[in-house]
């Protein structure tokens, strides 16, 4: 087993930045933080802190910091009551930008017990945190479950294909052709983004290549699409509003795609995270389309 | 020299994701595209392209189609009106998340000869990729001129210290004093993120450590404000209506904190980068904090 005085002052270290800060967070001496850093770092037999301003941690280190976290979340489940150094309990989540942008934190707001580290990735990749142990839970697009992980429904996102009325004059006067498609720029929020093509394949009924802006923000993609910028895949929610006053409109009416969303949770750490898992299902019930 | 036939073939093959679509966008055959791509690695002596399912450029291969979209770029500024295969020039921009959440979009829209290439980072590293030649222009907190670069003063970002009113009574019910500061959940960017630990150093008169939240969103940061999450800074123009319907209220009256903004831009592709650039510095007048 791990010395686990030496695992709380690495993730100190890593938290705060500095020795100095994590020995005040933990009330011990400086040289005290130092010791079980190195103590720890010779028995695993690499560094896990780049020293520096901040100091931060190597892969070898973060990995287990996020260790040490998922043990601390499943001592909080034996609800022993022992007093702890921290009243909060850092928990990592990956999650969708759509799904942070819309309707997640209010879920996440009724519980004040948690310090959210959330990580942003799309929901096609978000489960390849879990499969890693690198979260304890995720927002996906994978309806797995992920070995180790209970997974439940949330229900389906609804994007429209949207641009401004002065974009679709301009370029698609005769809506989205194939030819029109493959030369009006289109938006993409990175690499691993593809509901843009997706979307544009279902209408065109083959393979299109759309020039693309690229732009990671579900808010930015909002205001660009409404600038003439480019056409994008938009949340309903986030777009609601804008169709209604008619800054946007649909490349073509009623074309909506619809992509299925799952909250996937380490058993590991199910269950300290029941409470939270529960707002998270009421939350997406009343946000997403249930079928 | 290289072959710039087969630098646009690579170009096309990583933006597009495979070696059909790039035949297509350059009408050329499969084969074509791919004896280009062989003969540019064979010249390199690395692989370039990462075969699969989307096709993806290796750190060199993205190094050299960074460089022929700097190329392009600079032939644009020549203004022979040659023929081109692709109508929109595509050009990387860094810009912190906070000027894209709020002022940076409406100058972008102004132009639409390019493909924007908008890579997020914090103000204090968006410098970091002029350095390294991965970007034409930047939004930066850094006055510099970065080697290579010219500079011009875009004016201040003005943040305030905010929290939703019932989470100033519950976590500062006496104000930030240094032990609230300690105990109260704040929220940050990411890593980089220093605003929130320099805006409480200042009014603590010392470092202060703070138990932190992750969320990598500019409106996010507002939203878990509003809904008691965390406190953060906030951009004026994001948290304005907040404050103005009570939502959210300052950690301590009056004590915004002012970050000075930079654009900078390459000297090789400032030529044909400078409509873009009297587009940004004329949004930047009207949205930034101007002394």
């Amino acid at each position: 087993m791990y010395e686990y005085t030496q695992l709380e002052a690495l993730c100190a270290v890593i938290r705060t930045g500095s020795f100095d800060a994590a020995a005040g967070q933990l009330g011990v001496t400086q040289s005290a933080i130092s010791q079980r850093i190195r103590l720890l770092e010779e028995r695993v037999g690499t560094v896990l802190v780049k020293r520096g301003q901040p100091c931060t941690g190597t892969d070898s280190g973060k990995r287990l910091a996020t260790h040490t976290d998922q043990v601390r979340l499943m001592e909080k489940a034996l609800e022993f009551g022992l007093p702890s150094t921290e009243t909060r309990t850092p928990v990592r989540i990956a999650v969708n930008a759509d799904s942070l942008a819309t309707w997640l934190l209010p879920a996440l707001a009724q519980h004040d017990d948690f310090l959210y580290d959330l990580i942003i990735d799309d929901q096609d990749h978000s489960a390849d945190w879990l499969r890693a142990g690198e979260v304890a839970a995720a927002v996906t697009g994978h309806p797995g479950p992920v070995q180790g992980c209970d997974s439940h429904a949330l229900g389906a996102m609804r994007y429209f294909a949207t641009a401004s009325p002065s974009y679709m004059a301009r370029h698609m006067p005769d809506g989205p052709t194939s030819e029109a498609l493959e030369a009006s720029p289109a938006m993409t929020f990175n690499d691993k983004d593809r509901l843009q093509s997706d979307w544009a394949k279902t209408v065109a009924g083959h393979t299109v290549t759309l020039p693309k802006h690229r732009l990671a923000s579900s808010q930015g993609f909002v205001e660009a699409a409404c600038l003439g910028i480019g056409w994008g895949m938009n949340p309903e929610s986030l777009c609601r509003d804008a169709i209604a006053s008619g800054h946007l409109v649909e490349l073509a009416r009623e074309t909506p795609l619809d992509v299925d969303l799952y909250w996937q949770v380490s058993r590991l750490t199910a269950e300290p995270l029941r409470p939270l898992t529960r707002s998270v299902l009421e939350q997406a019930r009343l946000a997403l389309i249930q079928t």
